[in-house]
């Protein structure tokens, strides 16, 4: 059992850092499209990489975050950034592995954070909350600096709801004792709904259009009048709704 | 005494809610115009209507934010977007609700904020700052990840001086011990000058256009010239003014 | 020495609020092009003049941010607002003395962010980022809550390599054991460096477009038959590049 939950530990923490990777280089490619210079790219990369963490971190308060404590975080984002600023990504299998690793982290992140949400004494709903927050914090702030709507409103990708579900799975499964496979159920869950719906082009229904009808206030004497007026009419054979009776 | 403080406490926590659902349901309002899903809608009406108090808890850093640890928060929040994923709120009256609503929250959120930063020990001009933050800080959010400038900056609405307004008057009767009686008085107010300046279209004037004098360098060799260029033809009788003089 | 480093101190200081003045009137100048009034020039110049310091206090997470405590930045930031509300900076002499002062405030925060980072225990790397990021957080809260891309990834004054210039120079300099020195360099190269690339229009190239050759993979039956076609066509002397050739 020891020697499995390292084998977790390894799993998980490889996987975090190969979606801090393929952020930061998202975050690269996004500096390109901007036309930045180096230092613009590793800075985007490092807001993309890490900006989900670091925001869970500073709302969890529990200490300096994780991004800034284990330089493994930051070489990983720098990286990123300085392979995105030599390498563009413009092929179609460079895409697919970046999809991969981004759909993998989206998973990784959201049980991660979830997790230290709720070691930190939350509870289900707020862990739920910063799960999604770290996965999706990150991407958020890229696309704001540049002045792009974030792409986890853009409606079309599920990359929220996927995040959503990664989360919900973990403190559920969390709550019941199973940490580890808890996290894995979140990584493949989620990675699979956020690649499928990209692939088939999955969407949510917008939202419905419903109308709170006006309440006839009881202490209203224009309604009370307008109600012995319809009543009449009812009475009288004269259909309300006909335009030419003074309503 | 003792029942009345805790009447005022039930007040507080009443308009406090109610605040954040109607700001959630703002919230949701935007997302409606931005045609999202609904996991949109409830991310919006989460940073809409908790967004003010978790920024000031996380500048105040002393623990984790409210609205993180008591679930009443989220789930107004979460509520205030399923609400508006279903219903529309183009109606004249559910509009007024709400404008209502989120006045009351105005001056709730900057009283309790301005509150909170004095029992952490922060100064009176912080403490009206957090007040503000507090009030305003959610809507901010809201308005910049749908990519509008934020409504506070709009000068059209007074709804940042209506936050000024509360959290130094809460400032100063806290200061003075009326807390209760304080936030009483900035709720009233904030909310009457927030829904009067929408009402009657009361602004600010936008900036005055002084300008600087070039300063006259005591050692600039140029201006001297040019003074007793000036003081020749002034005795000359030529005047200094006339753009036929090369100056 | 002891009244040195005390002479350093008042010049940090004096240089740091200076710093907050030209930046929170910087936040007033954005403020009037955006027509606001008199609290929207006061709310952008404390953005402006204070933001970068609080976003490093609340990821460094050593308590209230300095900028909340100390009433010396607030009354800087308030003053500058007040300031650029009645006074245009148009000016040629005006606008240069504005230059200098945020200029020479990108060192002082780079090497001030950078230094409470070490103190803080932080590693180099992530004490040159907070360096970085006190310099030039302001600035960029300022333009994102007005629509406008941040100016450091505008990609033509070497705003932000003025500040990464600094930062390492302060860590440097700081693991060394020379922190008042490594102070003073930094102001003054950020400082320098900062006003002549914009003298002289320095800036650096943006990204290369290396590409990822698709790897030929070695269980891919389609790949193995193109190199043996590609192979007997080079043995019987046809060009593999003819396009007349079904490639």
């Amino acid at each position: 059992m020891n020697t499995e939950s390292e084998t977790l530990f390894e799993i998980i923490r490889f996987v975090d850092l190969a979606g801090v990777l393929a952020n930061a280089i998202l975050g690269g490619v996004a500096a390109r499209t901007a036309r930045l210079d180096i230092v613009g790219f590793v800075v985007l990369a490092i807001m993309s990489g890490l900006g989900g963490g670091m925001i869970r971190d500073t709302l969890l308060q529990q200490g300096t975050p994780a991004a800034l404590l284990d330089p493994a975080y930051l070489i990983c984002a720098i990286l990123g950034g300085v392979i995105a600023y030599f390498v563009t990504f413009n092929g179609r299998w460079t895409r697919r592995v970046l999809l991969l690793l981004d759909a993998l982290a989206v998973g990784c992140w959201s049980a991660v954070g979830a997790q230290k949400a709720l070691e930190a004494g939350l509870g289900w709903l707020p862990a739920i909350l910063l799960g999604m927050i770290t996965a999706v914090g990150g991407g958020m702030v890229r696309d704001i600096m540049l002045l792009k709507v974030p792409t986890i409103f853009g409606g079309n990708t599920l990359y929220a709801t996927s995040a959503l579900l990664a989360s919900t799975e973990m403190v559920i499964l969390s709550k019941l004792g199973f940490v580890a496979i808890g996290t894995g159920v979140a990584i493949l869950s989620g990675a699979a709904l956020s690649l499928l719906a990209k692939r088939y082009g999955w969407i949510l229904p917008t939202g419905y259009a419903l109308r709170i009808p006006k309440p006839i206030l009881l202490l209203n004497p224009r309604a009370w009048r307008q109600r012995r007026l319809d009543a009449r009419n009812a009475r009288n054979g004269v259909n309300p709704d006909d335009p030419g009776v003074g309503v």
